[in-house]
């Protein structure tokens, strides 16, 4: 069985955000008995990862230590046409990656206790961000 | 055809550990022509990588470079409750990612001569990590 | 239905190279309506990653941020035998991957308008790189 779907996510400020709520609502999980997910971003300058999923204080900790590892307006950046948080943003997005792929088992996501799907904005002005889902499974 | 089950990898200290003969032996690959095995570690503070199986210090060197990048106790963290490893555990858990998936052959896994599965463990007192398998193919 | 080779990209000096155009054309997309491909470097001192394939200048601060964050000939590693840029390379590998799942659909991959699939060479001698490329799908 296959489905697959290209969902968008409305634009957020710049850090991290929780979004396994919306994306698990969008993908028909329940058919499925054993199987897997795959969630992939097809931008650039933001990412998906998966981390903790209780205490925002890790979303602002890894957010800032991403902009203290990849500084805004960095004077070697010479791609610097599209502003001071571009060519970070493409940095980031290739340390966190962009895409997951996630096991289904009975309807469901086997996520961890503690897991979530963090959508990570690395851009002031990001706008809408759009995600391909592709479930297989039987 | 599907098979999946949750695996339990016991207890590390804080390090590099290489888990390929571990986890092979803990899934069925002899059935499967072709295919794909998904590994999805079900955690936030402890990630899988591919990296060289031979010399140790290739797992010295990337834990050292680690805990350089991602001090223990940085005092700009806040989520900081459970401890100074907790925090630096979820940036690099984000920056080597929870799951690996692998190309199967008649009945092996197609790694490179030098690949190995790293578990990286990035808590002192990590516990038993679970490990979702997910093995398809034909 | 499932189709799986090993690729080689012929060696490439140290930095980014965009490979997609050249992997796309030894895959037989085509076939498929929808589904997934696989590309998994068999090696840990490269990476596959995606970002930007429009200005060289990108390929260019990503290679120089990671010499930057991860520098040939650190005197803390103690993997020195094969060079001053191998410990950096695999360190590299981990920071950005070895493998891509890319989603299918209609006989094309599903990128974003400004992705491209990169070839990351770490080392200064890396020789060819094999890929093993996985289709599936229906």
């Amino acid at each position: 069985m296959w489905w697959q779907d290209t969902l968008t996510l409305a634009a957020r400020p710049r850090g991290m955000h929780l979004v396994t709520g919306e994306l698990v609502a969008a993908v028909p999980l329940s058919g499925v008995r054993v199987g897997l997910l795959h969630l992939f971003l097809q931008h650039t300058s933001a990412a998906l990862t998966l981390n903790e999923n209780a205490d925002p204080d890790v979303r602002g900790d890894l957010q800032r230590w991403l902009d203290r590892a990849v500084p805004d307006g960095d004077p070697g950046f010479r791609h610097t046409l599209e502003g001071p948080d571009d060519m970070p943003a493409h940095i980031k997005a290739s340390l966190l990656g962009s895409s997951l792929q996630l096991p289904v088992r009975d309807g469901r996501l086997l996520l961890g206790t503690w897991q979530g799907i963090w959508l990570c904005e690395f851009r002031v002005q990001g706008g809408n961000r759009r995600v391909v889902a592709t479930l297989q499974g039987e």
